[in-house]
């Protein structure tokens, strides 16, 4: 069964190495956990829903309280604040769970002719607030495509699958992977989030630098709207006029539901491997990097540690023997204290990843960099979509994790990371309430293109003695940091979208003018804001 | 200077080979050519203006005849007919030079002001009406973009280049050069076309395969508007909600006039080359350089004729002894009558060259390719611009030439190129006035994608005894395949955009909700329809 407030499978639990614990506790101080609420007693919260009683559709919603709990929020740390404190907030009036475009049609008539708000709902993964419902007067009903998961369709020729839009990735995968196809979409929400979400958010894979970001990958659809059904046809490539397709990501549900996503598929490759690099320093490391994505080597994946990240993960990896033996021997070959570590993947035929990982090799060691084969790269492919449940485990410690995001310039990387990174470290002593506490603060650089990257930074902080305490800090955490990062030339997010919680913050990026034809979109789909009010546009 | 009724400088000429003059003889029928009107005559039509005087703009704009007539029509197979008749129809009532953003506002509030259309205006190479003025009450303005064409900023680190948008092709390139630098974006209207009308129209280049296409290059830029200064910041991808790049490109100055373009640039790679293999049949061919790229082989540029292609090609080259040579040469190897004629591009590094090279060879071979080494490619490498100025040549023996261009799903290649050709082979004679005339055509691939590629194709016939029966021809010509395209799955335009011509086929392509919110744009942006009316949207 799947968590009610928290990530995954309630079967799955990672435990925190004794190692681990006393890295954090050095770094952060000693911490005591904040009780989480019953299921039970936030079910009991739960009001009589405002939905207005329609034949044509009663029979797809679901009003029980349960249900309508594990609806009500995604997987911020603000969303786990409002489950864990048993305060959830506004929760929806009920769950839809239509199995065909049909369906979502008649759901979207009854919202029209009811004044009812529909809120579409994939995987629930989002950690910006994409599916919370806003108070206010008119009844919300969160729309779940879960029925909606299957392979409809494979053009071998053409390469294009098309799936029902509440596909999520693993189904997206072991459907094509039975034809010998794969997607290669694989965000770190991988396990529950869904290809529609993937649309609607413009969402990135670990391995974009081979198969692209869901820009690239989603190559038509069909999307219901309040005006009527929207069919993007698949065409390679065209100059007839500004292009649908980038209307409707990252839309976020403003615009209509996307019910059918037509994607780009490729053969599943003949290898794959993640291999790993060390540098002595981040200069050399960010530069090797760099290089590699400009010189257009055909690597499938590339993040770059920094020396904060890399000691955190060679700390919390509880192998304590092994570490050191390792730590032994980068240090003899340069690469101690500072170090940071990179990962790179290659996938494609052997002969692409022959030849990749050679000219992969030969930058690396020409920016100092200590290569030590594929042992810790088959580590963080076991691993890759783990780490939310590694945050549950902190959780229960009483250490609260999140990440900020962006993407900017390679000319402003390394400012921008820095005013993060400082921004996180010193923001709560700002205020009188959390004076004395420390953050824990790392990041690494994970998606790359010739004009610069994406920065992850993951920040570690102890709860407070109260919920309300806890999700003030994290505020300001957050807005501060976000603030600097729109100020600052970064994107308000590079691959979790814009939702409820980085509204306020699009403005700024996108300006004036950039807002006014968002505004128009949104107004000509949806006049009457019945669409996941509150997300994308405030 | 440059030809005022047709392509380029007028100091170039080409020359069609006897033998390539007795081809089109054979195949279309021997041909009469019609009489070029003078410039001097087509002045002489040039009304008074109807530009109300202004002190604020007075000086940036010119009305002499002369000026108005170079730039009433763009370089369709219509515009030449119009121009060369004598008869260009409508004249713009000024073309206004601006040399800043500046400028470009003080033209905008000017437009507002008294009701004044304005045409953004590059190279004038347009294809199919972007630049020509309709008939109606409002005055109209050409802006000519032509003073703001240097290179502003260069950002080696994040490999962004600015330029003025009515930078050439040959100061994009030769500006970049002197730093290292390419942009790699080479329409075939390179010699004239802008970096601001590339934008504009959603240009495609022959390496697109290496560097993309503009959609890919255009990384932000600074846009004038009724509204306002639209600055779109360079990221290097965001998932910040829809893209505001993706709603300029392609909006063919009907949302505002591009002022300043900043693209993505590479270092000049250390080797470039171009290969030709000859295939035995259409089938193998087409199948190799399916599987090329969907291999993700990394070739620059890939261009595939198919046999009437090829024959024509190798009859036009005007080298019968050589070509004879090589054609025995390769009967012998198993291309002989259907034979059809791939060119690849390699650039890049020497060991990604060598790399792509050999598995390019080995695809290649599989399909029964007979490869011949960089001869033939390096005479396309110098031809590759020139095209144009063969259509002057074939013009003066009688002969019109056009092109029809899309592209479309793998699975609808073969289909969709059948009906295109077939079409235009046999159209002419279902017309009475034209029952006896032949149009010799062919068609290459030329822009490869996972999921398909375009089609490009090139018909000729013979011009009538008049003007008008000969732009009849054209129109039934042009009409029924475009209907043709968009009602099997083609766009109607991959790389020449939208225009006057193609509006009337947009609907069909884009579907009513796309027509929605292409107009919820415009409309906002432009809500008198002042900015180009009657491109791309009708």
């Amino acid at each position: 069964m799947r968590r009610w407030n928290g990530w995954g499978d309630e079967q799955f639990n990672l435990e925190l190495p004794a190692q681990g614990q006393s890295f954090l506790s050095e770094r952060v101080g000693a911490a005591k956990p904040l009780t989480d609420a019953t299921l039970e007693s936030v079910c009991a919260k739960v009001p009589e829903t405002r939905l207005p009683a329609d034949t044509q559709v009663d029979a797809l919603i679901d009003t029980s309280p349960e249900t309508r709990v594990r609806h009500a929020r995604g997987q911020s740390l603000a969303d786990w604040l409002a489950l864990r404190s048993g305060e959830p907030g506004v929760f929806p009036d009920g769950v839809a769970n239509p199995d065909s475009s049909l369906e979502v049609q008649s759901l979207l008539h009854y919202a029209r002719n009811h004044n009812v708000e529909l809120i579409p709902y994939g995987g629930g993964t989002s950690v910006v607030g994409h599916i919370n419902p806003v108070a206010g007067d008119r009844p919300v009903l969160t729309v779940d495509m879960g029925k909606m998961n299957r392979l409809i369709d494979l053009d071998k020729d053409s390469q294009i699958a098309t799936f029902g839009a509440g596909t999520p990735g693993p189904l997206v995968e072991s459907q094509l992977r039975a034809h010998g196809y794969t997607l290669g979409h694989f965000p770190q929400s991988f396990e529950l989030s869904t290809i529609g979400g993937w649309v609607a958010s413009r969402s990135s894979g670990q391995q974009s630098l081979r198969y692209g970001r869901i820009e690239q990958l989603f190559a038509g659809g069909r999307i219901e709207t309040l005006k009527g059904t929207l069919n993007i046809p698949t065409i390679p490539a065209s100059s007839a006029g500004p292009d649908v397709r980038e209307m409707i990501l990252g839309s976020e549900g403003r615009l209509g539901m996307v019910t059918d996503v037509k994607v780009r598929v490729t053969p599943l490759p003949e290898q794959e491997s993640f291999h790993v690099v060390f540098f002595p320093d981040w200069d050399s490391a960010r530069t090797a990097c760099r290089t590699l994505v400009q010189s257009r080597v055909q690597l499938s994946m590339l993040r770059l540690s920094n020396a904060i990240e890399t000691e955190t993960q060679l700390a919390l990896a509880g192998q304590p023997h092994l570490i050191g033996l390792m730590e032994k021997l980068l240090s003899w070959r340069g690469a101690s204290d500072g170090k940071c570590m990179m990962t790179f993947g290659l996938t494609g035929s052997k002969h692409q990843c022959a030849s990749a990982r050679q000219e992969a090799k030969r930058i690396c060691s020409e920016h100092k960099g200590v290569y030590t084969g594929t042992r810790l790269g088959k580590k963080w492919a076991e691993k890759r979509f783990t780490m939310p449940y590694l945050r549950e485990a902190l959780w229960h410690l009483g250490y609260a994790v999140d990440t900020l995001e962006t993407a900017t310039d390679w000319d402003n990387v390394d400012n921008l990371l820095g005013l993060m990174e400082n921004n996180l470290r010193t923001a709560l002593q700002s205020r009188a309430e959390s004076r004395d506490e420390r953050t824990h603060v790392f990041t690494h650089l994970s998606h790359f293109y010739s004009q610069g990257c994406s920065i992850y930074t993951t920040y570690v902080f102890r709860v407070a003695d109260s919920y309300s305490e806890t999700l003030a800090r994290w505020q300001h955490l957050k807005n501060t940091t976000s603030e600097l990062i729109v100020n600052n030339r970064g994107t308000i997010s590079h691959q979790h979208g814009v939702g409820k919680d980085h509204a306020p913050f699009l403005p700024v990026e996108k300006g004036e003018l950039g807002m006014l034809a968002i505004h128009a979109l949104s107004n000509t789909f949806d006049p009457e804001g019945l669409l996941n009010p509150g997300t994308l546009l405030e």
